[in-house]
């Protein structure tokens, strides 16, 4: 009843609609359409109300709740009906995804929560996530793939973030893999996980951090030189809401048609990794080794020319040696 | 209590052991004894008494209890104390061992069960897992190492149990990844799962199957012509305690040596499927396509050289052609 009522209220455009057409429509009576409203703006939203005229939407909050996003989302497969689950507060969103997934959840599904208390990065490295100053989300993708085509998704990934921020008019980078920069400060921060058989991927959690509106202060003291925020970037604070739903639509467009040679093409057109000199801590080795930053292959390793010759990297930690 | 008068007559080696000797040690009175005893033949212990000389046990029951696997078990990590998950029935062993690994579970620790009600195979097809007629169960690994490496440790498995057949003078071969054949039917399989971050593996389980006690008709007719069990190799029923035992410290050794050079030696060795016309359907690309099959690469992908040239293979189910 309350998404009805919040419906009439939409479609009205910022007009008054009566309470007594409200109740007349939900056959219920007016003292009962009242306590919804007052549900409503406890949930954040802006009404006014007239004991002439009715009642009128002044603002949705900036919350990601299912009902506001959903709102006018474009989206075939992701975070559709059903397929999102809300939280206040999480420890993880991706240890919540998982868990959902082992359970069966449906491709698409996303996890979406206003703050982690446990946010989690790579390398179980903590995520700072407070409370509405971010996107902290993931998102459940059931690709039918090999585990050798996950790291493609995190790419996927990138590129959706940045095709997103372009729409708003701003510009990032990615590093490889997977960082977004802004100002050689990471905005975004994406953790990719998969279940999988040996030949088989059961389910890709993709984790995804943005920090929207954030002042430099703000930012533990750990963390300040190499973080950025959307807000930063903007010279304002932004409506998360915008940035998610145009977000989701990108992740939607890139997952649906699913074309990894035009993911690499954004991903090559994006990346400010390539050409550079780069120093590399190999995840696998644990070598240390700098060279010049050539190519990714065609699942996603990075190819670096060295003074022993070629090597590939899977996965590590990449630190850009020169601004050229 | 119960523990420790099991010991007392493991340690009697077949002789009787006085009911007021054990009472006396244990400080309880001889009905508590009595009680213990009783309980104990509940679990399967064929335990003798007599007024005079005491208790004395006659057979241990050819059960998976944690009790009984880890007596005289020479392993330093597999199934070590406090790493034996026992289940009567369970669903899945595999599922189960995800769960508990996810819930932090330690590196080395097994489930195992009696029965499984959903045993999988691989692919989510079934895997036939009836009570007490085999060895169902699964291993916790948690290895450092990026998702690339996780299939060595299934290449591993498959060695493990060839090792373990050649303890009681069964010859098995490995069929390209690992499945474990006697006469060209199914002895053994193995069912690989990870959690995994993209460059960095959570935790690998490792899903073995055995068909121990098992005649031919008592297998469903749709496996009847592919299964094949080691009392039809060895031509009598065995200990599935014993066999049980053996592949667990098979699978420690490896383990805790981890020298892949030596797994993939061995493996060579034991396969049926190098040297060999092999028709193959990839997981990957869901092609169809024969060749000859002439090695595995350090990932343990298989290689396979074609009218149309070299072929790697990373996922897919392999058919042998001819039997030379």
């Amino acid at each position: 009843m309350k998404k009805t009522i919040l419906e009439m209220l939409r479609n009205a455009g910022g007009k008054f609609v009566s309470g007594e057409g409200i109740a007349e429509k939900l056959k219920v009576s007016r003292t009962a359409i009242w306590k919804h409203i007052q549900s409503l703006r406890k949930r954040g939203y802006t009404i006014s109300s007239s004991e002439r005229l009715g009642y009128k939407l002044d603002e949705t909050p900036d919350l990601l709740l299912p009902e506001i996003i959903q709102y006018g989302l474009q989206t075939e497969l992701i975070a559709a009906e059903n397929r999102i689950v809300y939280k206040n507060s999480v420890d993880s969103t991706n240890e919540l995804a998982k868990k959902l997934a082992s359970d069966g959840a449906a491709d698409g599904t996303i996890i979406v929560a206003e703050e982690q208390t446990g946010g989690k990065g790579r390398l179980q490295r903590n995520f700072f996530s407070p409370k509405e100053k971010g996107i902290w989300f993931s998102v459940i993708l059931r690709p039918q793939c090999t585990p050798k085509d996950a790291p493609k998704f995190t790419l996927m990934a990138a590129v959706a973030v940045v095709k997103m921020l372009e729409r708003f008019n701003l510009q990032a980078k990615i590093k490889w893999p997977n960082d977004i920069l802004y100002d050689g400060r990471k905005l975004v921060g994406i953790l990719t996980e998969m279940s999988a058989e040996i030949d088989h991927v059961n389910y890709i959690v993709v984790g995804i951090g943005i920090n929207v509106n954030l002042r430099r202060e703000e930012f533990p003291a750990d963390i300040r030189e190499i973080a950025a925020s959307l807000s930063e970037m903007a010279g304002e604070n932004l409506s998360r809401v915008e940035i998610f739903r145009a977000l989701l639509e990108e992740i939607d467009k890139l997952y649906i048609n699913y074309d990894f040679d035009e993911i690499f093409k954004l991903w090559r057109q994006y990346n400010i990794t390539l050409g550079k000199k780069v120093t590399v801590l190999s995840a696998e080795s644990g070598d240390i080794f700098t060279g010049q930053a050539v190519d990714i292959d065609a699942e996603g390793a990075l190819i670096v020319d060295t003074a022993d010759g070629r090597k590939i990297v899977y996965a590590g930690d990449v630190s850009i040696r020169d601004a050229k």
